[in-house]
């Protein structure tokens, strides 16, 4: 691959993102492709000590805007530091969450408006929006209590907000998945893992074919 | 007065703003109106926080846009905690540099574009723009050789960039000047200290008296 394939994935909690990745990274390897397994900040020094202040102020405390100018800050670093060297040199990117999360989480279920949030995204990225976006989608109900049964991960600050706010998260990206059919795929995560998996693998297979 | 009135003051390094701010509080308090001196961070925590992130990251390792992103986030907070807070109580708010710092110095002299940075800008501060905004223009040259001259502050990194870059910040706030001539006004700051204090005395006074 020449110039590399960027690929987010998207969802509200519990969606499964992480075991069905895994194994799609695990894949993508075994069929000698490069590729980097991220999500911001992604180990880059800037973008971490930014994560460091938008999960250690409470909040109550935190301006919604504050917040969502930082998350774009923070994503700014890591693009032009981590993912946009891996594209050049070719690598498949899976990037666990980008800029759909602040569309949905600050600029609709917080109240900014997408467009808002959007427009200091753009500032962010210049343009370096996923050549793919797997959108995993399952009911706040079926997540949350995914979410409840897991043993292996600590509840985080966004679990612990209401389910009503993980309905209007669900609507955000029912809104966006809408509006860009073209980049966004909707992956039926409520199913068994392994249909999961190989539609979501179906999908990337396809877009790989498309630029090879 | 009823809504309070916001000034920002502006100007390149050496201009003398402070010195000339530090004699218009202590008159204004004289005549009893309520004062607050404030300049970004502003003793606001996380404002403080992000500012520090800002000063003691090096300038080569700091993407452009992701400084510029830093300074809004830090310039909300202060803004919603401090600045918006005293005018809703009827102060006068005396603010050293406000967005026309960024519009010119990320925006023109380091090349991102003002309109770019105005509407990362517009996110921040939501409408909230200074009633009034003092101009301290005095060339690069006289500017910086007042700063050589001055014992009592240590050079920061700004005074360490070229002459270039401080006469490209001189063009740019000769072209917002330019586009904003309502709010902002001209202080002609290479004149005897009285001279200046007198003129920006003036213009604020005049201000004032629209207003109450």
């Amino acid at each position: 691959m020449q110039k590399g394939l960027f690929i987010s994935v998207e969802g509200g909690e519990g969606a499964g993102k992480t075991t069905v990745v895994d194994k799609i990274e695990s894949t993508l390897r075994k069929r000698k492709y490069t590729v980097l397994r991220t999500r911001e900040p992604g180990g880059v020094e800037l973008a971490e000590q930014i994560r460091h202040l938008l999960l250690h102020t409470k909040q109550m405390e935190m301006d919604d805007r504050t917040e969502a100018l930082l998350y774009a800050a923070a994503r700014r670093e890591h693009l032009v530091k981590k993912v946009l060297p891996a594209l050049e040199s070719g690598s498949i990117v899976l990037c666990d969450r980008f800029i759909d999360s602040s569309l949905v989480y600050q600029g609709y279920a917080r109240g900014i408006g997408m467009e808002e949030v959007w427009k200091i995204n753009q500032f962010a990225v210049e343009g370096h929006l996923p050549d793919l976006t797997l959108y995993f989608d399952v009911s706040p109900e079926v997540g949350l209590a995914r979410v409840k049964k897991d043993q292996v991960r600590d509840w985080n600050r966004l679990d612990q907000e209401t389910v009503h706010f993980h309905k209007k998260v669900e609507k955000g990206y029912k809104l966006l998945v809408e509006s860009e059919q073209e980049r966004i795929k909707v992956i039926q995560a409520e199913r068994p893992f392994e249909e999961v998996y190989h539609q979501a693998l179906m999908i990337i297979e396809d877009t790989i074919k498309g630029v090879e």
